[in-house]
C-alpha cells in the first residue's frame, strides 16, 4: 500500500489516518473532506499528508480508498469516486450496515476499482475528528463482508488494512453481518435511547439519582442522532424484527414478575448473568 | 459515633467498614457475618475491629447499626437485632427498595432503636467482600428516606454517616424513592438482562462481534441474580408498571421505524442524545 485515500474526516476516518501514519509511515495518506471549514481543521490536526475538498486530487493516485461517511451518503460519493480512481484500486467502507451498502456500491465499482465492504466495530458515542485517536482500532473486531463475486485479492488487502491498525478480522456475508450487528449494536442503541427518553418523560428529576449503572446502560444514546437515524433506516427490516421479538420477551418477563413467578425471574437473571460474565473472559 | 455495627460483609457492608476505618479512626467498627467461612475472610481482610457470627456481641454497644444484607433477609435480621441493641441506637439499612423495607422495619424498631431507611447508590455488578473498597461511596448519591414519625435526630445522624464516607445526600419519601430508583436502576437492570438473554437466544455467536457499546449497555446484567430477584420482588408493582409503559414506548418506536417515519426516529434519538449529554455535565 503506497497511498491510502480516506474519504471523510470523522471519528473513524480521522482515527484510520492517524493509525496508518503511526504504523505504516511509508504510506502516503490523503484525506477528502466535504466542508471548507473541515479542511483547516484536518490540516491543523496533521492527520494526513494531503487534505483537500477535491475528490480527484485525493483519490487519483491511491491504491486503496476507504469511504468513511454516514451510510446514506455513500452511494452518491461512490458514484463520484468511481470514474476518478485507478481501475485496480481497492475500495472499502466503514459503514455500520452492509447489505444496502454492498448492494449499492458493487454495481458502481464493477468497472473501476475493486470493492469489498468492511465494518470496523470501533465506533463510540463520540464523533468527529477531535475524538479521533491513533489507537481507536486496537483490539477491535472488524467484520469484512465479501459479496458474491468479490475479488479475493481485494478481500485479502482489505483484511490486511484493518489488521495493520490493530483489528482482528471476522468474515461474514453482508446479510449475516446485518443480523449480528443488529443484535449487538443497533438494537442496544435503540433500547438505550428509548430508556433515556422514557425515564425523562416519566420523571425528569429521577435522573438526579442515577448511578453508574444508568450511565453505562445509556452511554451509547449520546451517539450522533442523524448518523443513527441513517443506520436504522439502512437496516430497517432487521432492526424492526429484532425489536418486535425483544418486546415479546419483555412482555413475558413483565407477566412473570406481575404474577409473582420469581423462580422464572431468577432463572432469567441467572442466565443473563452467566452470559454477561462470559463476555469478560 | 463511638461504635458502628455493620451487619453483612458484602460489597456495601465491607466498603462501609473500610471507609469508616479510614475516615473516622476513633470509631470502633464491629461486623456481623452469617456464615462461619466469612468470619475468617473478614478477619483476614482486616476490615473491622471485631468480626463475629454472634449478633448480640456485634450490636450490644453500638450507637449506630447498618443492615447490609439482601432486602428480603432484612425483616428476619431486624427482628433478631431489636431486642439486643441500645434503645437509642440509630438503625439504618442499605436496601435498594425502601417502601417494603421501611414498612417492615419501622414496627420492629418502634420500641428499641431509632430506624431510618437509606440507600447509598454505590452498588455495581460486583459483589462480595473481595470487591469492597474504602472509596466506594465517594461521590455517590445516598437517598435517605424518613418515614412519617421518623426521629429527626436519627435522620440527621444517618445523613451524617453517609456524608462521612463521601456521599451527597438526597431525601425522598420511601414511595418517591421506589419510583425514582425503579426508573434509574431497577428498570435499566431488567432491560440489560433481557437484552443479553435475548441476543444469546437469537444468535449466541453474534456476541463475538460485540463492541464497547454492547458491553456498556449490558454491564449491570452481571449483578447477582438472587439479590436482583429480591429487589424486583420488593418493588414489584412499581417495576411492572414502568416496564409496561416502557414496552408501550418501544412499540411506538417500532411502528415509526417500520413505517419509514424517520423524522420521528430522528427526533426521538436527538431528544435522547440531549438528555444523555446532560448527564455528563
Amino acid at each position: 500500500m503506497n497511498q491510502l485515500a480516506i474519504l471523510g474526516p470523522g471519528l473513524l476516518g480521522g482515527s484510520l489516518a492517524k493509525a496508518i501514519r503511526a504504523r505504516v509511515p511509508q504510506c502516503r495518506v490523503t484525506l477528502w473532506v466535504r466542508r471548507a471549514e473541515a479542511v483547516e481543521e484536518a490540516r491543523d490536526a496533521g492527520v494526513a499528508d494531503f487534505v483537500s475538498q477535491d475528490l480527484a486530487a485525493v483519490v487519483a493516485e491511491a491504491d486503496m480508498v476507504v469511504l468513511c461517511m454516514p451510510v446514506e451518503a455513500m452511494p452518491e460519493i461512490a458514484a463520484r469516486v468511481a470514474p476518478l480512481i485507478s481501475p485496480r484500486a481497492v475500495v472499502t467502507d466503514v459503514g455500520s450496515v452492509k447489505g444496502c451498502v454492498v448492494d449499492a456500491l458493487v454495481p458502481i465499482f464493477r468497472k473501476r476499482g475493486r470493492f469489498v465492504g468492511s465494518h470496523p466495530m470501533a465506533g463510540s458515542e463520540q464523533s468527529g475528528l477531535s475524538a479521533a485517536r491513533s489507537d481507536l482500532y486496537e483490539g477491535a473486531v472488524c467484520i469484512v463482508t465479501p459479496h458474491t463475486g468479490a475479488d479475493p485479492e481485494a478481500v485479502a488487502e482489505t483484511c490486511r488494512l484493518w489488521e495493520r491498525v490493530g483489528c482482528s478480522i471476522s468474515t461474514l456475508s453482508p446479510e449475516e453481518h446485518d443480523r449480528a450487528v443488529g443484535l449487538v449494536s443497533h438494537l442496544p442503541h435503540l433500547l438505550a435511547a428509548a430508556l433515556v427518553d422514557f425515564v425523562c418523560a416519566e420523571s425528569p428529576e429521577s435522573v438526579n439519582f442515577c448511578g453508574n449503572g444508568f450511565r453505562d446502560t445509556t452511554r451509547v444514546a449520546a451517539g450522533p442522532a442523524a448518523m443513527w437515524t441513517g443506520i436504522f433506516a439502512a437496516n430497517r427490516a432487521v432492526v424492526v424484527g429484532q425489536l418486535d421479538r425483544m418486546i415479546g420477551r419483555l412482555q413475558a418477563i413483565s407477566k412473570d414478575l406481575a404474577a409473582g413467578n420469581d423462580t422464572r425471574i431468577y432463572e432469567f437473571l441467572a442466565n443473563a448473568k452467566e452470559a454477561r460474565d462470559r463476555l469478560n473472559r
